[in-house]
């Protein structure tokens, strides 16, 4: 086929100051923006390979295909890169995240790439007590689970089990595990139900859900959810729920300084002019010699795409043939759920002289899991809430001003009436995002994994496919992300 | 808002015959299809209302507001209407349907809507003993439940059960069911499993979820399905297992002489160059005075916009604004699963000399469900196969010559090695269709309807929802798609 094999640096200055050093700034603005569209040269009509999404997944595949030598064109829908993972400046300068944030052990492979990058990471803050609060009451307590009387033998056999059970699910393969039948039957809710004397025990486990899937236990697979926590380490280190729900050496350790996105707009910056965005891909066609990929900005002529955008971006694409049937059903069925990131400023992170650690969980109200936010060197205080599944129904459709109220109410319940009063409050709801379409880790309900999960990695013709959803480790995290991208390129790599 | 008021007469000859004489043939020819498209005239830039979907709900949606003197403008990406309702002709040009062909007791909507077009039904082919297939011998039985003493109980008490609990989940509101949370947690797979004895009779439940869903037990819901048992009725007699499963009396118990897809031509025919074919709609853009609808052949103007077309299809549609977030979730857990319908000829309906009806279940191998299907005057024997959900898995991808094979041999399992010799053997697969994108009848995972069910109907701005989806009769049939056609255009008539 006719695709050109220049290299990473053929496109011109405006094209590379589009790609790389305007987007390096983090936060265009509006006008910075527009310019910068006006600027830009028209795509490449051809390349070795277009990668479809501009999130670090993506952004891996590209940088590892271009290091080989490779042609790329790199397509986003969004005048921005990250896609799921994003920062936010606040009015003092400090920067927070409104998307993927947390990392921690046995995510090698997002640290290693930070690392390279020159993000550093630090600590998420944990000294002091978290709160606990049911039933109209609150109490302290240190680590994951919170030593509720009523709860605490349940949440015990629970974690046992559900590691035990986790550990007999291949992490690349779910849906050959000896139950996987049985378990993919089943939702996390009815097996909970079944299987604790305490109902509040799901509760409990709702503020593991919820901010993870962006939907509650009746909405997931337990099969799914075990290869969650399955996942949840590394070749060496097998998962478990104590890594996946924890913050001190667990899925929430740690944060980048300067914010998690740093890491996508290092890559962009490397990347230069492959990096096209504004550039929403409408249709994918693929022939014996090719793939056509048209996009809002024009046409692109490859040999081989990369595909690593959500699930639900995927199904809107305008295939052609069409999406093998088994492939469609897989996409179709894992959903974004419902889910936005709330975080409230304050002049100093207050709790911290009160002893509390700023984490927290909530049976009721709008925030059931609360995490200190504050930026590393705490020049302001930051609280920040998962409201997600069916606390988002709850309150992700109220009027503003309203949901503020209940969220402050929520965090003043867990760290005290100074919480009442933020200097800033932002929130990011995932759930509108045109160019996500839901919460950012995506969940199966019951028959998927079983009778569609298999597809997961397998390339239609010349599309390959890339996204957190497709890694064996951390699926659904940033350290899933790479996973993927730098499998997805060696793949292509592979190909004669 | 500036839209014309001009009546369904006002297109060209070019255009009424492109939409009306020349569809109402059946099936066209690639040339005349070419030449009715080449010669169509360009879309009317403005209409009152714009129906999105030319199958029957779309089409009556468009007959209801035509009549009351709206200006209507039907696309339908398609190169003919009916959607899921498809005819096919035989090499001896006896029609068959391809897509939704039975029609029974309660479903009264189609059956007026037939009768007022001048569609005849005749009742399916009952007379004879019924096969059931199970672990390698085979049983003669009459009704619905095949007399096995291993699963007769159970399959007794179990479908008192459904009529119990499904009598308690109302038609229009599924959601606010005593047990709907409890029952919206688990799947029909779970439930039957812990309520009956033997592991056969969810096998013989599939022979009713496979057709039905394209799905399996794993896959649905139990509110879901039992608010499908409960919609098979009307608003005098409560729906049930049986009305919904049986042949006499039942969901099968007619079809239509030449086939169901008379029925939307017929409407086509009545509503002329309202109809516009080839007509994708890739955006939907509305604001404070009306809605744009982009297709592949131009842009209309419209002060509202029904959507007549399948969940898959409503997602893939670029939305400005959004859809709402919980619409988005509903419709990307309504799940059309995979299904194909196959049909074997023969030069005569050779089973009924033999004292069969024709119709059958089998536990294994590519026909789990079986029908007589030949035509009103028997000028042929058909016999019909529904090949869905995991049995899809097992047979869709075969290579044709294999799985043609296993479907024959499934039909000899049941009635005999007479139809491993067909004169003629069609395969529709509604997995694999574009504008489809999967079996006909949606269905629910856990979770979805609790969560997001109360959206079905819930206008967008100015678009509103038609579709067999949004019925509370016959959902997923083709009488809840006249149902649902006749209530949309009720509620657009209801606007000022």
């Amino acid at each position: 086929m006719d695709v050109s094999s220049s290299n990473l640096t053929r496109r011109g200055l405006l094209g590379g100051l589009a790609g790389g050093a305007l987007l390096a700034s983090g936060a265009l603005s509006a006008p910075v923006r527009a310019a910068a569209a006006g600027a830009r040269d028209p795509l490449p009509g051809t390349a070795d390979v277009v990668v479809v999404g501009g999130g670090i997944s993506g952004l891996v595949t590209a940088r590892e295909l271009a290091r080989a030598g490779r042609s790329v064109v790199l397509l986003d829908a969004r005048d921005r890169v990250g896609g799921r993972v994003l920062n936010h400046t606040l009015a003092n300068g400090s920067v927070i995240e409104a998307g993927g944030a947390f990392v921690g052990p046995t995510q090698d492979r997002i640290l290693a790439l930070a690392a390279e990058l020159g993000v550093p990471t630090f600590k998420e803050h944990v000294a002091g007590d978290n709160i606990f609060a049911a039933n109209g009451r609150t109490m302290r307590y240190q680590g994951t689970v919170p030593p509720d009387l009523a709860i605490v033998v349940d949440a015990f056999v629970l974690q046992l089990r559900i590691d035990w059970m986790a550990g007999q699910v291949p992490v690349d393969a779910p849906w050959s595990a000896p139950h996987a039948a049985e378990w993919d039957a089943v939702t996390v809710q009815e097996w909970v139900r079944a299987n604790t004397f305490n109902r509040d025990t799901l509760t409990l486990l709702q503020s593991f859900l919820q901010p993870t899937y962006g939907s509650d236990g009746e909405d997931v697979s337990l099969l799914f959810f075990l290869w969650t926590i399955a996942c949840s380490g590394n070749e060496t280190t097998p998962g478990s729920f104590e890594r996946a729900s924890s913050t001190a050496n667990g899925a929430q350790d740690s944060r980048f300084v300067g914010g998690s996105q740093l890491v996508p707009l290092a890559l962009a910056r490397q990347l230069g002019a492959v990096v096209q965005t504004e550039a929403a891909v409408r249709r994918i066609a693929q022939d014996d010699t090719g793939v056509t990929v048209t996009s809002d900005r024009g046409q692109v002529r490859a040999g081989r795409v990369v595909v690593a955008a959500p699930p639900p971006l995927v199904t809107a694409i305008d295939w052609d043939p069409l999406l093998p049937p088994l492939r469609q059903q897989l996409l179709t069925r894992l959903h974004l759920g419902t889910l936005m990131k709330v975080d409230a400023v304050y002049p100093s992170p207050f709790w911290r002289a009160a002893g509390l650690s700023g984490s927290g969980i909530a049976t009721s109200g709008a925030v059931r899991t609360c995490f200190d936010n504050s930026p590393a060197d705490a020049a302001v205080g930051v609280l920040l809430a998962f409201v997600g599944g069916s606390t988002w129904r709850e309150y992700g459709n109220l009027p503003l001003a309203q949901r503020r109220t209940a969220v402050l109410q929520g965090f003043a319940q867990l760290v005290g009436p100074q919480a009442l009063d933020p200097v800033e409050y932002v929130e990011q709801d995932w759930t509108r995002e045109r160019w996500t379409k839901g919460s950012p880790v995506a969940s199966a309900g019951t028959g998927t994994t079983t009778a569609y999960g298999a597809q997961i990695r397998v390339p239609f013709g010349r599309v390959h496919w890339a996204g957190t959803e497709t890694a064996t480790y951390w699926a659904g995290f940033m350290d899933g992300a790479v996973r993927a991208g730098e499998r997805a390129a060696a793949e292509v790599l592979a190909q004669r």
